[in-house]
């Protein structure tokens, strides 16, 4: 790294743009304290279930994303070509997920990956969202006995919503199989089943009148089939309703929509093992933007829904309605389309909506009277008169080296009430005092800041240490 | 995302280059676990010394790289134009910080980052290097008393050393204005003060008389002026070597090498009262690549070197010596340059060259008779007999909600053989069998993977959180 140009004489020539990339931004302190809370949870989680995890390149060859995203392609960032290979931003980790596997012929893992993504929102669309922004990805791939890893995935997504404590939610659950069987028995011509299930999408956001016209003045049903969609869209319930559609006349006759309704009776049961069915509602109207899902699908949506703040982003990587904090499903046929010879490897997975959590645990971090604190620092070292310099930093060496978290001013002389503020700023909660009557006496005066008690302490490391850990 | 193109029947047709990007590799499980144990010693480290994280994006406008980083700029990775801004793919985490503290008006912030960068490295130079790879900075910002902060830097090279344990080590310190001093009295021209610095920066790889060579033919210098370097950089010493100096009839003369000399001694009477001189060396032959430094310099390199592997790389962002694993020292200019008005932040930091850490750390676990887990799985629930998938389901779930890690075989009749060889390929050292019997008796048996001894045990949630505590 050179800077001879700059630094020698020519400073001031180039006039820098101070800011970062359109739709990007720095995280400060405080925002990575936030994120760094929210991972933890999250990732514990995961470990409890005993995921591993991965990493793969922040780019990948151009052609490995090229036909995965439909007509969204035109958001992918591409590299300049600079000689070599063509290369693109991934735009999500499924696609990497689905090419590590099939690279390296795992046909077995359970993995999460949290990591950015890129996509060139279209600023006109953009509603605030970020450029580059936070998936976090849970998946299960292998060859299993029915639903047993799907209701491990909600499972999870239970867990992880109530240690966030967010508030209320609910878990809609359904499945494409469903979907599809509903359609062709509602009389929906099969190249009709994919635009009609994105029509059916809209209806967290839209009402059923809405959802109808469309399906009618823009994809050409008539009324009767919107009306028979309109029908089974509205009904929700638990293990129960999948019973009973197992007798609905027509259903029952579908063979696809018999295995979704089967494995759905199913996937409750365990859920009921899990004691998760108090969230759970399996809901015919959720459809899922993904194209790629083929069995299982479903969403997470908090009830208190929290006003979306400026900064809200990334949250079609969970789904698109307003509360949706994570979503996901079972897709069977993705790894095979990287495989040579098309060897399947069936998956199930869901993403949880970091960023939407991120912008909300910011919000109540606001509102909170609870500061957040961006160091973990225990305790500051510091003397009330002069020229104690080598002792403050002897002491604050000694405390490092019995693990405490320590901080020293990098002054000579600095004012007590100086320290003192550093300390009430930044929320460390103890202060260590030197003057010259304690060195004297081979003791330390530690005040608790907030509450001005102190003490006198033989200064020796390792009563220092007991003391230490319970802060 | 939208896969109908390929899911609907045409697959095959494309053939996918299964590979990630030239330079670029996934990290597999095993990689990340030893990637996780090496950044929780290291952030441990940053915050025991009170330390703050930020983050940036991955790209940068093109032009805020511009300039930084001399004939090596043609490595950077830019982004194609889409239409709006230019971007580059960052090239390291030094230029984006300073960048930040500039457009934040930040004056005072003692952070740490760790993340990747990217170099479009010549295939000819690599020596296996990565085109992606990470960086892990650590940087005080602020106008304090002199070698305070310098100090702290050097605890903190010393601390993460010792933890992570690579064996013996030594660092090297220097200052700018001593080497500056030091070619000023040897007669060496003031224009060619850096390039003979790099020349100097050689001698780790080289002998004398080769760099000599250099000077002479290459540099142009008198064989006599490099003469006088030689004796020079032949010195090395602590506090003394500094004393020793101040009184050369030479470099006593000099303004900076005077002011660099009493900051060394003053730097060594602060790393006495860090207790870590017994790994310090003033070495007047260590002058560091960067341009961009101004003041103390340091470079930590492992005494048993072990051999470089072929996935060695990311060497150079701490410095360029074989051992090398750390270095860093004081850029007082560097923010200046993004701040309209040239206002000044000194900064002191180091950088741990974790690529390198990483590649010893897999070579260790490697020959290592441990192995590496990927999980943290406490036990596993198992099954002697068949149909006990719902009996399996439950105690997992109950374990999980007792915070325990606990993994379920997602079969609904595994053998138990296969169950016992899952905890053994994967590390798990407990499974709990249920059976007919001790659902009956109300009990679990718990048996200890490796020893296979058992315990029979009332399965009550809260003795099984106990049991598992220690686990």
């Amino acid at each position: 790294m050179q800077l001879k140009a700059q630094l020698g004489g020519d400073e001031g020539k180039h006039v820098f743009v101070l800011k970062t990339a359109k739709g990007t931004r720095d995280y400060n302190p405080k925002q990575m304290a936030i994120r760094e809370k929210v991972f933890n949870i999250i990732i514990s989680c995961f470990k409890r279930h005993g995921a591993e995890t991965i990493d793969t390149p922040v780019f990948e060859l151009k052609e490995t994303l090229t036909g995965k995203y439909g007509e969204d392609s035109k958001l992918i960032y591409d590299l300049k070509d600079q000689g070599g290979e063509l290369l693109s931003l991934r735009y999500d980790l499924t696609v990497p997920f689905a090419r590590y596997l099939a690279m390296n012929k795992i046909t077995n893992i359970k993995r999460y990956h949290i990591a950015k993504v890129y996509r060139r929102d279209n600023p006109a669309m953009t509603r605030g969202r970020y450029r580059e922004f936070y998936q976090c990805d849970f998946d299960i791939a292998g060859q299993y006995d029915a639903m047993i890893p799907d209701a491990e995935c909600l499972k999870i997504v239970y867990e992880i919503l109530n240690e966030l404590d967010l508030g209320d939610f609910h878990i809609k659950v359904n499945d494409r199989r469903i979907l599809d069987g509903m359609f062709a028995v509602c009389g929906v011509p099969g190249e009709k089943f994919r635009t009609i299930c994105s029509t059916v999408d809209k209806l967290d956001k839209m009402a059923w009148e809405d959802v109808k016209k469309e399906m009618v003045n823009e994809k050409g049903l008539s009324e009767d089939v919107a009306d028979r969609i309109g029908e089974y869209v509205s009904m929700q319930g638990g293990q129960d309703l999948a019973e009973r559609l197992l007798q609905d006349p027509k259903l029952s006759q579908n063979k696809q929509a018999c295995a979704g309704l089967t494995d759905m009776k199913l996937l409750f049961s365990y859920l009921e093992l899990f004691q998760v069915t108090d969230k759970v509602v399996f809901d015919l109207s959720l459809a899922r933007g993904l194209d790629y899902y083929t069995g299982v699908i479903y969403e997470a949506i908090l009830s208190q829904t929290i006003p979306a703040p400026a900064e809200q982003n990334g949250a079609d990587e969970a789904g698109v309605s307003v509360g949706s904090v994570a979503g996901g499903g079972r897709y069977d046929g993705l790894v095979g389309m990287f495989d040579p010879k098309g060897r399947k490897v069936p998956c199930v997975g869901v993403s949880i909506g970091i960023e939407r959590i991120f912008s909300i645990m910011e919000q109540k971090a606001e509102t909170s009277s609870e500061k957040v604190r961006t160091t973990e620092t225990q305790v500051l070292v510091a003397s009330a008169q002069k020229n104690l310099l080598e002792e403050r930093l002897k002491l604050t060496s000694e405390l490092w080296n019995a693990g405490i978290k320590v901080e020293v001013l990098y002054k000579k002389n600095p004012k007590l009430l100086s320290q003192l503020q550093h300390c009430e700023e930044t929320g460390i909660p103890l202060v260590a005092i030197l003057g010259e009557q304690e060195l004297k006496d081979g003791v330390v005066k530690l005040r608790n800041v907030a509450s001005r008690e102190e003490v006198r302490l033989i200064s020796d490391q390792i009563k220092i240490k007991k003391l230490f850990k319970n802060h």
